[in-house]
Formats: C-alpha cells, sequence, structure tokens
C-alpha cells in the first residue's frame, strides 16, 4: 500500500497546489470560516467516507475513512482559518478578501491532507484500521477550535494522531520534530488596578494606581528570576500598560495585559500561583484593589516520547529524494492548540521546511508577505503517509 | 481720599455686580478673549486714562492713572479669561457660550477691579503717585499671559504690585495672605521611553519599554522621598503612562506626562535636576533612548514679606463691618501667573472669601457648579482701595 | 524682683561656668548618672527647698521653690545626661570619664539652671507662685527620662514649663524660638524579613530575602512621595540593610533598621500605618515572613501658639545688652524629650545661641569637638529669668 | 586487554578502598595539599612511568603511561582536594585533620585512578598509545587547578579527555552522562557602591547608597526575566547585601556580592554586558559611584557529542553486572573546573551512582554527613577501563 500511496500523491502534486491556491485567495477568519467549510466538505461529497461537520464550537469537521481490514484508529489533522492580515506577498492568487490573509500556512495544511485522505479512500481496502480526518476551524483565536473537538467526543475512539505545520523559515525537504515538550503553551492576563483619582498636587487625598502598576511590573520580574527552575522555561511579558490620563491628574485605575509562556503545566501552576501571589501583595501594599482575567488559552504541545521515536524511525527509513533531512527541532516558543490533542492523545505534531526557492532569508509565519514553496505540499503529504503506513502495519 | 473711595464702592456696588454676570454670561477662553478686551476698552472709553491694548501675547490691557500729585507707581491686576467647562451652577446668568464657563471668579475680578479703576479716576486729583490696572488675558493656559506682561516692559516702572483671588471655600468677609512662599510652581513634563518591540516570547529579541517605564516611576519617587530637603515642598505625579499595545507583543515605545509642584524656585532646580539624572540613568539601565519635554510654567508665587506685612497692618488697621478676619492662609499647591509679577516687582496676592450664603460645602473654583457670594465683589474693591491708600500714604 | 534677680545672675556668672566646668569633667552616660545626681543633691542641701529624687525612671530630680506669696506654678527644666563620645575638643577641662562627653550642653543646662535656681530660692520672698525645677536624667537615649517623669504625677500641678537649649551654630546673644511644631518626632524601627535559604544556583527552592528586602527599600519610599500631604514633613531612613551573606548562597533573612521623622503626631500615625501596610504586602507578594518593632521614641516637639506669644513678648522687652536678637527658629529635624512635658502641659523649648568666639564653623551638638561660648550660660540663665519674672507679673 | 584488566581491577578493589579511606582520613584544603600529593608520588615511585609534579598553580601531578605500540594520547583525570567541613559522617576513617574533610568524593576519585593507573602500568605491553593520569589539585577553590594545567602545555598532546564524578544521589551501578553543556558556568561578582552617608533626618545632604542598592537589586532581575532568551539557563543571585549601619545615618556604602551562573560562553557574555549596563545606569541614576569585581571562574562544562555518543555507546556494550544502567544527566547547576580541559580537548565527564546502600535520602556532596558506597570505586574504575580500551581499539 506504501508505494501505490507515494504514487498516488505524486501524480496529484498539482491539485494539492490548486486546491491550496483556491484557499488562498478565499481566506476567512477564525469563527468565520463558512465557505471554506463548505468547500472542504464538498470535496469529500460521493465519497465512501462518513463526515460530521459542525463539530465543536464552529465549522470543525471530521471525516472518517474505515479501512476494509479490522485495526487501530488514528486522527490526521488540519487548521483551515486565516488571519486578520492584509497581504503584501506578490502572488498571482492574492488573497481576495481583503484585511485576510492565509498568512500561516492553513490554505497547504488543508490542501495536502485533502488529497491525502482522497488517496487514502481509494486504498481502503488494504487499510487495516480506521482514520479520522480532523478539518479543525479557529486554530489561530483562542479558546481556539481543537479544545472542543476533543470535548465533542468525536475524537474519543484515537489510538494516536498526527500533525504537521509549513515553516519557510525550514528548506524544503526538511523535517523537524522534536519528542516531549515541543511548543510553548501561553495565558492572556489582563489586570485592573483600581486606586482613586485626585489633584496631581495632592498626592495624600488620591491614591495612584500608576505607581502601583509600575510596582507590579518591577516584582512580576522576580517569577522568572526567583521562582522558576532556572532549567525551565518561561516568559512574562505585559504587552499593554493602558495608564493614558492627564498629566495633573492622579490617575484612579490603570489597565494592565500580558502574555505568559511555558513548556510544561506545571511551569503554567507556578507561574500563575504566583502573579496571583504578587497581586494580592500590591493589593495591600498600596491599597488599591485589582480585578485579574487569567486564562490560559493553549497548553504546551507535547509530543509523546514513544510515538515521537516511531515517527523519526518511520521517516528515517523514507527512501524518497523529496525527503532530504529529518532534524531535531528545538523547543518553540509559539503556541498551536494542537497540544489539546496531545493532552487526550498520544501524538506527533512535526514541522515541514517551505523556504521559497531562491529565497534566503524567508518572511515568517504571520507576516504579510509571508510565502511558501509549494513543492512543500508534497513533502508534508508523503511524509503523512508514510507515518500512516508505518502505524498500520 | 480713603472715605470718599470707600464711600464711591459702596455706592457702586450693585454695578460691580452686574459687570461681572454680564461676563458670565460672555466667558470666553484664554488667548481667545477679543470681545471681552473690547467690553473692557469700552468701558474706559472717554476716561481721563491711558490705555495700552494687545500688551503681551494676547488681549492684556494695561490702563495707566496718573494722579495729580507725584508719587510712586503700582500696578492693580485683575484676570479675565475662562475655563473649558460646561455651566452646571443653577443662575440666572448662566454662561451664554456653552463649553465655556467663568468657574474661577476672573468675571469677578475684572468687576469690582473696572469700578474700583474707575473710583480711582474720580479722585485723580487727590492721587500722590501712579496707577497701573493691569486686565490679563490668558491666566488658565500656559504659558499665561502674565509672563509676557513682564516683558513686554509695560510694568517696568513700577514699585509694587497687587492682586486678590475669590475663593468660595472662604466665608464672606475673611481675607487671607501668606507673606513668601504662597502658592506652587508647576511643570509640565512629557517623557517619551523608546524601547524596541517584538513579540511577547522572545524578550530578548526586543527592549520592553513598558519595564523601563515602570522602573522611571520607581525611582523617580526617590527625587521626593530622598533628595528633596523634609522641610521643603515638592510632588511629582506621573498622570498618564501610556503604553496601552498588545498583550503578546513587547511594547517599542511608552509616553509618560506628569506634573511637579513646589514652593521655591530652587526645589524646582533640585527636582529638575534630579529627575533628569534618573532619565540618564534608565537610558543606561536599560538600554533605551528618552526624550523629555520639561517646562517649568508657572513660578511658585513668592509674597515679599516686608509688603505682606504692610497689607496686613493695613488691613488690619480697618474698621469696616465688611471685612471680618485678616487671616494666614496655609500654603497652597495650585499654581498662578501672579507668580511672574512677583518675580520682578514686590507685591502681594491675597485670597477673599467667597462663599455662597447658606451653603456649607460650596463648589471649589473649576468645578461645573462653581458659584460665588457677590458681596464678596466689594470686600475685594474695598480692600485693594485700603491697601492702594495705605501705600499712598 | 525681676531687677534683683538679673543682677545677681550677673554676680554668679564664673559660678555657672565653674560647675560647667566640673559637670565636664565627670560626665555620665544615660541612665547611669548617679555622681551627677548626687552633685545636683548635694546642691540643694540646706536650702529652703523640697527635694524629690529618682523621680521617673531614674535619677530624676525634682526641687520645688515655694514662693512665700501665692500664685501659679510653673516647671523649668535641664537634662544632665552625657554621651558616649571620645573627647576631642582640646580644653582644660576635658573629660575624665574616657568615652564619655557632654557633647550636647546638658553641663551648661545644668549649671545656669542650678544658679538660676538658687538666685529664686534666694528671691522666694517675693514670688507669687511656685517653681518647679526639672533636673531631668537620660534625655538622650531612648526611652528617655521625660516621659516617666511626667508619669510620676510630680508635674501634675504645673500651669506651664519652659526649657532651653544651647546650640553652637547660633551666635552669642542670640535666641530662637518658634511655636506651633518646632522639633521633630522619631521612630526607631525594625524589620526583619524571613524568607527560606538555598543554593544560589537554584532561586526556585530557596526564597530569596534580599530581593523581598529590596523591594520594601523601593516601596516604602512612595509613602513619602505619594501617602503624605506634601505640606507635611516626613522622611522615612533605612539605616540598616543587614544582609551579609556568601555570595552564591539564597539569603535567608534580612534584617532592616531605620528611622522615622515627623512633625505632627498624625504625620507619625499616617507613616507607621503605611509603612505596616507596605510590610503586609511585601508579606504576600514575596511569601515572606515579617517581624517588625516599631517604637516612636520622641513625639514632635509642639509649643504652645500662646505661651510662645508670651515668650517672644517677654524676651523682645528686655532690654538687655547680652540678649541681641529674638529670631524665629526654622523647624528642627532633631528630636528632644521635652516634647513629652508639652505633651501634658503648656510650654515654650527655645534655643540660646553659644558660638564660641572667633569660630566661623563650630562644631556641632554630638560632634567629638562640640564646644560652647561660656557666656551663654548667663544668657541662658537670664532669659530664663526673665519668662519667669514676666509669668508671675 | 580489556578482559585483563578488568580482572585486574575486580582483584583489587579492596587496595582502592584501602587508599580511599587513607586519604579520607588525611584530608588537605585546596592548593595546601602537599602530602597528599607526596602520597600520590609515592605511589608511583619504581614505576615505569614518567612523573611531572608541580604542574600548575599548585601540587598538580602528571603521569604519562606510554604504551609500547603508538597510538593516540588520552587523559584520565582524578581531583584530591578537600574541603573546609567539620565532618559529622560516622565513620572509623573519620578526617583527622579537624576542620577538613573530603566531602566531595575526591578522595573515592583518587584512590580508583591510582589503582587503575597502576594496572594499565601493568598492562603497558599491550597498549597501543599514552595515557596521561592527571592527579588534579584545587578543584574546590577558584581559580582551580585545572585552568593552569591546561596553560602548563602538560596536556597539549592530548587527543581526548576523560574524568568522572562520584554521586551519593545516584544509585550504585548506575552512570549518568549528558552530551553537549552538561554543568553550569560561574561567576563571582562584587559590587561596592558608593553613596555619601549623613543624618537620617537629612536624606538631601546626604545619597542613601541602600536605595541605590535596593534598586539595582531590583533591576539586575530584569536582565533574566527580559534579556535572556527563555530557552536559556542564566541565573543571578546576589547572596549578600552587607549594608549594616545604624537606623538614623544613612548609610555611604553597601557591598553586594553575588554569583552568576550559565550553560554557553554567550550566555555568561550576555548577563556580564547587562550587570556592566545596570551598574552604568544605577551610577547616572542615583549619583552613586560603583566598583566591580567581576570573575568568571569556571566555564560551562561541554561534553564533546561525539565523544559522548562514544562513550555512551562503549558503557552500553559492556557486560558487566557493576554496570546497571547508563541514564541521560539533566543539566547540573554546579560546576567543575573539569570544564577548562574540555575547552582545548574533546572529551567527556560523566557521573558514577554511589548511594551508600540502605540509605534512601543520601547527604549530598559538601554535606558534613557526606558518605559513599565504596563499591563504587570499582565501578568507576571499570568504566573508565572500558572506555580507554574503547578508545584505543
Amino acid at each position: 500500500m506504501r508505494k501505490q500511496l507515494m504514487e498516488l500523491l505524486e501524480s496529484r502534486k498539482d491539485e494539492m497546489i490548486q486546491i491550496r491556491r483556491y484557499l488562498h485567495e478565499h481566506p476567512e477568519l477564525s469563527f468565520q470560516e463558512e465557505k471554506t467549510a463548505q468547500y472542504i466538505t464538498d470535496f469529500y461529497k460521493g465519497k465512501d467516507v462518513e463526515i460530521q461537520t459542525n463539530v465543536g464550537n464552529g465549522y470543525g469537521i471530521v471525516v472518517t475513512i474505515k479501512g476494509d481490514k479490522p485495526g487501530k484508529t488514528i486522527g490526521l489533522r488540519a487548521d483551515f482559518d486565516a488571519l486578520p492580515i492584509v497581504e503584501e506577498a506578490d502572488v498571482p492568487f492574492k488573497s481576495k478578501n481583503e484585511g485576510v490573509m492565509h498568512a500561516c500556512g492553513h490554505d497547504g495544511h488543508t490542501a495536502y491532507l485533502l488529497v491525502l485522505a482522497d488517496c487514502l479512500i481509494q486504498l481502503k481496502s488494504e487499510l487495516a484500521g480506521t482514520i479520522k480526518i480532523i478539518h479543525q476551524h479557529a486554530e489561530e483565536a483562542p479558546p481556539g477550535g481543537a479544545k472542543s473537538i476533543v470535548e465533542s467526543g468525536a475524537l474519543d475512539d484515537l489510538d494516536a494522531i498526527f500533525g504537521t505545520h509549513l515553516f519557510p523559515n525550514m528548506p524544503l525537504g526538511s523535517i523537524a520534530f522534536r519528542s516531549g515538550p515541543a511548543m510553548a503553551g501561553r495565558t492572556y492576563f489582563k489586570l485592573k488596578i483600581q486606586g482613586v483619582g485626585g489633584h496631581g498636587s495632592s498626592p495624600h487625598m488620591a491614591n495612584d494606581a500608576i505607581v502601583a502598576g509600575a510596582h507590579f511590573v518591577t516584582a512580576v520580574q522576580t517569577v522568572i528570576s526567583r521562582r522558576l527552575n532556572p532549567f525551565d522555561v518561561g516568559v512574562i511579558t505585559i504587552g499593554s500598560f493602558d495608564g493614558k490620563g492627564t498629566f495633573n491628574v492622579i490617575k484612579d485605575s490603570v489597565e494592565l495585559e500580558g502574555d505568559v509562556r511555558y513548556m510544561t503545566v506545571e511551569t503554567q501552576q507556578l507561574i500563575e500561583k504566583e502573579i496571583r501571589r504578587i497581586i494580592k501583595g500590591i493589593e495591600a501594599e498600596f491599597g488599591v484593589s485589582c480585578e485579574l482575567t487569567y486564562t490560559a488559552d493553549y497548553p504546551p504541545l507535547y509530543n509523546d516520547p514513544e510515538i515521537s521515536s516511531f515517527v523519526k524511525a518511520s521517516l528515517e527509513a523514507m527512501n524518497d529524494s523529496d525527503i532530504k533531512e529529518i532534524v531535531e527541532s528545538p523547543m518553540i516558543s509559539g503556541s498551536e492548540d494542537f497540544a489539546y490533542y496531545l493532552e487526550k492523545i498520544p501524538g506527533c505534531f512535526f514541522n515541514i521546511g517551505a523556504r521559497p526557492k531562491g529565497v534566503e532569508t524567508p518572511y515568517f509565519n504571520h507576516h504579510p508577505k509571508f510565502d511558501i514553496d509549494e513543492d512543500a505540499l508534497l513533502v508534508a503529504a508523503k511524509s503523512v503517509a508514510q507515518v500512516v503506513c508505518s502505524y498500520f502495519e
């Protein structure tokens, strides 16, 4: 089956590219991907699969391919939402939806997986197990689609799950993976500090929220510098300190917003505990009252070590001129809601090089000039296909 | 002359009130007091005085009353601009200029001084000296009118200068004065701290302007707590910390605005030097670059001790049932551009009680419901008249 | 009586100086002034007075001189303890008690008051009232002697109390007084911050007391800069930050000691409340536990305004070539336990110039080279005598 | 040769233990190991080796064993200094040198290596290469012995170097190694901040070094929290804040001492640059002057990846019941001057489990009750022997 599958994929490479270009021209924002979902559903129409639509909290789609022989059940996932970015890439298939852009490669993820799914359907008779194709909505915007798809129960029977991401900063033919903690979890928080306003010349009649806010910013640095194990990874960024006011009026309240990153759930818990502790301290110290919204939106992405070893061995065993190197990825500080699947199901998420030909310093994901080498779609399809075949052997 | 003058003033009390009400209905913002200036000029038309208009950087007016006998030259000043406030006071002569309001009593200052000036003109033959009536524009908005009037040279020949302010938080009949430092000087400053933006998960690739700004706020507290003589007065308020941004993006720059108060020029210089020093420190410490606008707009108001003693003695010697008490004022953290006159000319600025009858907690100056007891106009006129008479004796 | 008294004092000027030199040679530390007290008691032996010894918590002495005519009762106080200083002044009557020195002029205070008391005893027949001479121990060392003498009840019948202090930074013949708040109150505090020690490379296993202590130092600045009325006076100095340890061991605890100054009881209460609040905050913020000793040892010294006016008028009325000027003293940041008397009894504490002849920059009180012009003893005696005479008139 | 060598080692296990006990009873401090060095030199007396003594900055010894056949040259290192600790371990061979203790296992390192060296000498005829036995002095006290031995040139011809450390927190039979950065580099720094002293009540006349020091402590946290790549490892501990003084005297200077840890030279350079920057900032901000001693004493220990792989493979290939597991070590925040050898010579430093039998929570290195299972000496000898044999094959 492996050989047939690879040949099929090679023969349908152009189709992958055409699908990707169509999706690129018609991007839709997270949770608003109605037409994209329809496009995907239409693709499967008439094929011998079971289709669930509107899975989870949006336009999620789960397509079940039941092999003719009994076996395990695995999931393959691609996301399909786009970003609120005005495209600046100079391509003939530029976004027709002004202000929305597939600047993270989700068009490519969906394109290769549709074609791969179709090939697997074709080879169903040889398939000893079940494959669930997960077309996921809303990866870019918390709370994301993954969590709700997991909670829907649609994946309860999975034995393993796999996913990939296209990255233009890696060369074509390169596949990077990492066992264990691989991508950061992240938290959004908002802190309102309420003091008492007053005239600038009479601080004793007021309670200066800017001073309290400044002390919070200063104190919170110690969570990273003194509370964290130096061998663990954690970041706290306060990206917004909204204390705009009038120069001679003591500010009554300020609103801070921040971002926390970590590679383990334990670190997330530690940092949350410490931030809450510091806020209690600031309240007592400055007599202000604080209101905190603290939302750990995506957990750290943890690749199952056993399955990661299996993936690595499987990929290394490929004798395919399109697959040039299997490298170990460093930990990545970005986040992915694929992490939610991996909280429940052992699996592996790995990265596919997609650096455009002739480009030395490619635009990274989320850049208005983001672009990929479309040959990477076949690399993605083949590498996932390889893993699928190995898994069912 | 004293007795005659007092009787004249008493007889024209109603006129003072009418003028005040007219001005109250027709307030104009600082530097835009064209019609008010015209009204004042018209008042003097045909009288035996010399009138200078457009004195200084706006609609300033200086009216010279030359007594028939030789003697010293003094100035009497009233300001005539209004504030950008929507009036909420429930009076029949409410502002007809929506959004502009005489909420600081300048209408009353001008009203009593016009009538007093007219009475003095009437008594010119007995006057042994010269009186310059200064109708000043733009007291409320830095750089103010006073500084430019002083610089115009129109007051170069003054031996002394006097002014008063109506305050509804003091009872009618009460006059408060203070020798030496009496009202605070103030400085406006703006500090832009420029770091380098970046992704929230990669602090090492950026340079967080919010963290640098927070350290500035924390460090600047030590100017007051450790650099200032504890027996001196100084306040630094940072009223605005504009660092609004996106939670997961490291902020590239923040803009702070602040207000500094002090009772002496030495304290102003000390605080400015220390703030500049701290900014240099923050630049070195955090590798940011700072841009500072630092504007000492009104100096501390310093009443000449000798003249203040004279004023006190003069007022205490009045045997007038309208003048109920002469009290010592505490230092006031508010500012007044009368301070510019006192930098060059010895003089005294004192306060006139104007609490509305039957009101226990009056609305303070600059409040939309600010109101005065109009009987205070006569108190102001009489007390200034008394000082004038004593001075020329 | 006044004339006689002044003549008597003049005639006994040398005796004052001899007594002062004797005391200077035999200084004793606070609470250990056994021989000094004996010397004083001996002085009164055989005289027509009532002597109480061991008053209060030490060697305090109260000598009651009952005038032959009825009248009010007043107190006159001089302190008699010395300081733990090795004398470096080049005088023939240098301290014979190595390491102890009358470096604050208490020898002079006692000397003039002994002679003045003796003269008053001589003139008892003309005295219309009662005078209590208070020879106070332990002014230099908290809790001081004054508080306990007040609490002993020995002064319960006083109508007024007076005291003076010699200051070599004021010229001979100058007397400085101040109505209302005149000298600062002060507080000693000790703060122990207990964290958890650990190896320098593992901050997460410890809880760094130095970091918590540094945040306390930083935060406590805001009490002065933001909680205090800018027109009030307050100082918080942390004079000791004892966090000596080993460079690569996280410090488990630090001990801070500090000094607080203020001119009113309200400011003392405000600062204490705010410091306690900040400590609560530091505990919560850093998870440390704090132990605070907070001792307001001497209250602010408040001269009764009415009595101060009386003193001023009385002194200004002296026509005495030894008394050259009566000036207003600025507020003084030093402290005096005379403040305890003034909490209960209206009175006035004023300062006597004692700059050594020919010296431009004299050594100040508590300096090892401290010295006075002994002519100031007569000035002190006469000025207090004048106040006494005026009071009983 | 391998089989023979292993049998020889097994037969001389008791000798290793006896040597270790002798050394344990006679510990000597770093740089004072005269008798230990003599003991070692005596051991080699009469054997067919070349001995260099006093190598480097102390009692370092290099013993060269030249195999009869040509080949590469490798180094094996054991350190022999002890610690200033009063031994509390309950063993019959307790330290006879009160206050000095082999609490880090260097006695064991030396013991196994002496016996191993002797066995290798015996088998010289079969040895295809040269082995340099490095008996190193002064590992515990910076600047250490290793750096100077490297600089002496004695090891210039080494192709590879190996060393081991005994750890009682690992079970007997366990060997842990790590490729790449394995142990932290460390820096000692001392910062003197010089302000101006003064009376606690007059902060404006002084310049408070404690406040400046507190701001340094607060600001330096941002080096870890904001300047470091979150995926890198760095620690800054200020273990000593020596600001002990008098509560009411403003402190003129404070002295801080600290410890910095990192896993790469780049991180060391980054942290040093940032700390220096912050000090410049504190100088400008507070007008203090700073004096910094900054000494990076031991670099991060970096195990050559290729040689580490070789070591791992070699050890895993052992079929020896004494070697129970080969595990990957986490990074260790402790430091080792073996790092200096690895800066110049590719090699691998690995750890040998030595948990005393029946003990669940053993006392760690540097504890007064530190103890090892002496069976670990044979494990160390055999594992190093294995690496040697593999290397020369």
